[in-house]
């Protein structure tokens, strides 16, 4: 066998998911006849809907499933254009959606789209890790700032002014976000959208999570603001993570440059799942995601002071996605040790603060509320014996 | 409305699949009531075989549809080696397959890790557009060789060695080819890997169109060579476009950091597809795979050498895939325009050479044969009429 030959220095540059190494862990335990808690995994436990499967079906008996238009099919494009004037207060044109193969395909796209070599992205720390790294395989530079419980865990237009720099292109800002379930207010994703439009730079808005919102209704940013890149997904409000369907709202000017790199990068989303998301928007649909959007909200009502009475640190009560972003720095200054501990003293999986930057990140751990209130409850009760060890 | 903002350079340099403006214009005229004969088309006619169809239901029927590995389901994996030993003549270990969405997963994943900034990879011009753009979204430089009929429009080791630079990462062949149809011989294949392992390079093969070979029995790369990286699809022999299912199988030391690429660019392969397409191994699918090769085979047999009394020159007989690269030079020295009149007067659609680079690109149109013998020779009566004007 030859030495390996060199590979492209991004490589070094990507951290694996610290999650899967929890979830390996936690499948070893269960292998040896423990019971595990998970609390690390970021998919709901909802099943797809029935009438997205009733469509799934309608499709194979017709059996024609080939290549779609790269920009996805038309009625579904529509669809999603109506779910926006519907649901999420904004009114947009549907040849403005993109429809991708999740909103993993989505990222990709508008990365490839506007980063440019050394250019820079300024983004959250604690952020989805992914949405780092896409910055980084197109050659660009992604800049974390540090945020916390002052700002909600959210970037201020403030912050983005601060950091600002000849080299940046473009602010990602995820709301709600994936670790911390805070969303951005209204009013300071307006100043954040003209500071960065100031300065001529790309913003991108990850709204993956905002069909999980509690309280308010949702809003999209495009309700007051037309120049973002939206990015969004069918995995979470509709469940259909496996289905790997997304999307991504783009400036009018933009679409036709999105539509050549989607042809050249992916051909066209899976057809099966665009068939079948139809049916998303279906009424019997929406009730039924609409009463899982409010178990999850159950949920979390149920977690989150749990674990503040446990004595863990949620300083922002998160108002939308399935996850608390925990301050554990009462219990270890080492997240990734103390998730170790749970997980062999407790029985209980949660994913280390590392997975998502860099800032505080060893004072933080991530739970997941996609599993049903007694298995949070159990959860909850393995925790408390064990932090009382 | 504000001006267009800065976009990455690399959007400049990528261009559109002008298949897609034929396909346009064709639709342009059967909506005004025009008949037209489809051999633009780059996707087989045949649907999804029923057993995949069957494997998808029983798999909304258990509805679980979730996120799978970001490798791929443990038991495809194991299905597509033992495809690789039963079918194509190579051993290969399970470990080594890494499921992806379609072969446009599976190149842009093998292309960002090998392909490093300003590095270069070499391929044949003509070839498929997008394994140029690959490379070049990654910041790395797609150097096309002219390639023609002497080398049957393949690379060779001679090409390849006369064509390394000390900036040279790595070479991708594409066996069968498309646009070309036309395969490289095994000890040519040997050679190529020798000249690229001396020179401590990558060697990738686009085995996409490996399946439908005619004449002698498919081999993969992999028969003799364990240090490629292996790109191959269920989207031609399977006849699986819409579903976006492919794979890779990397050299074993690679496969982690494949793996960590995966997590983050894509997460996960579509599930339902996944699970279907278990089914393609069965002997049923693949009696009925072979079968719709068989009639590939019988209509490139039909196709070339009427293309060839019609003046068209197909100086090397395609033994692979479902094309058709046909020099038009007697016609026209300008394929773009032959291609606009072959539709406007014999409604004909086919894919002018620009689509695969520059090397005599002007004097080649791509005909597929992806429409049954009945239409082939519709369109083959209606190209005579035409040229006899």
């Amino acid at each position: 066998m030859d030495a390996e030959l060199p590979v492209a220095a991004r490589v070094r540059a990507i951290a694996p998911f610290h999650v899967m190494e929890v979830q390996t862990a936690a499948r070893a335990l269960e292998a040896q006849g423990r019971t595990v808690v998970h609390m690390e995994i970021g998919e709901p436990d909802f099943p797809t809907p029935e009438p997205v499967l009733e469509a799934a079906r309608a499709t194979l008996a017709r059996g024609d499933i080939y290549y779609t238009s790269a920009l996805g099919l038309p009625e579904l494009r529509v669809a999603i254009a109506r779910h926006y004037a519907a649901a999420l207060g904004a009114a947009i044109d549907p040849e403005r959606v993109i429809v991708t193969a999740g909103s993993s395909a989505a990222l990709l796209l508008v990365m490839a789209l506007i980063v440019d070599r050394g250019r820079e992205i300024l983004l959250a720390d604690p952020g989805y890790p992914c949405n780092r790294h896409f910055v980084r395989v197109f050659e660009g530079e992604p800049v974390g700032i540090a945020v916390g419980a002052a700002s909600s865990y959210q970037l201020t237009a403030d912050a983005v002014e601060r950091h600002w720099r000849a080299a940046t292109s473009g602010v990602l800002v995820a709301s709600p976000s994936n670790p911390t379930g805070t969303t951005v207010p209204r009013d300071e994703m307006a100043r954040i959208a003209a500071t960065v439009r100031a300065r001529r730079g790309h913003l991108i808005v990850d709204e993956i999570y905002l069909g999980l919102t509690y309280g308010e209704r949702p809003a999209s940013v495009l309700a007051s603001i037309d120049d973002a890149f939206v990015v969004s997904s069918f995995s979470k409000y509709f469940n259909m993570t496996g289905w790997r369907l997304g999307w991504i709202v783009a400036p009018q000017r933009y679409v036709r440059d999105l539509e050549k790199l989607a042809q050249n990068l992916f051909i066209s989303p899976p057809t099966l799942s665009q068939r079948a998301a139809l049916a998303c928007f279906e009424p019997a649909t929406l009730a039924l995601v609409e009463s899982r959007r409010r178990a999850f909200e159950a949920r979390r009502d149920l977690l989150v002071p749990a674990l503040r009475s446990l004595g863990f640190g949620v300083p922002v009560l998160p108002d939308g996605g399935f996850f608390v972003y925990a301050d554990s720095s009462r219990f270890s200054d080492d997240s990734e040790a103390f998730c170790r501990a749970m997980l062999e003293g407790a029985g209980v999986a949660a994913t280390p603060g590392v997975d998502f930057g860099v800032h505080r990140a060893r004072e933080h751990v991530r739970f997941a509320y996609t599993i049903d209130e007694e298995k949070l409850e159990d959860g909850v009760e393995r925790l408390a014996r064990f932090l009382a060890r």
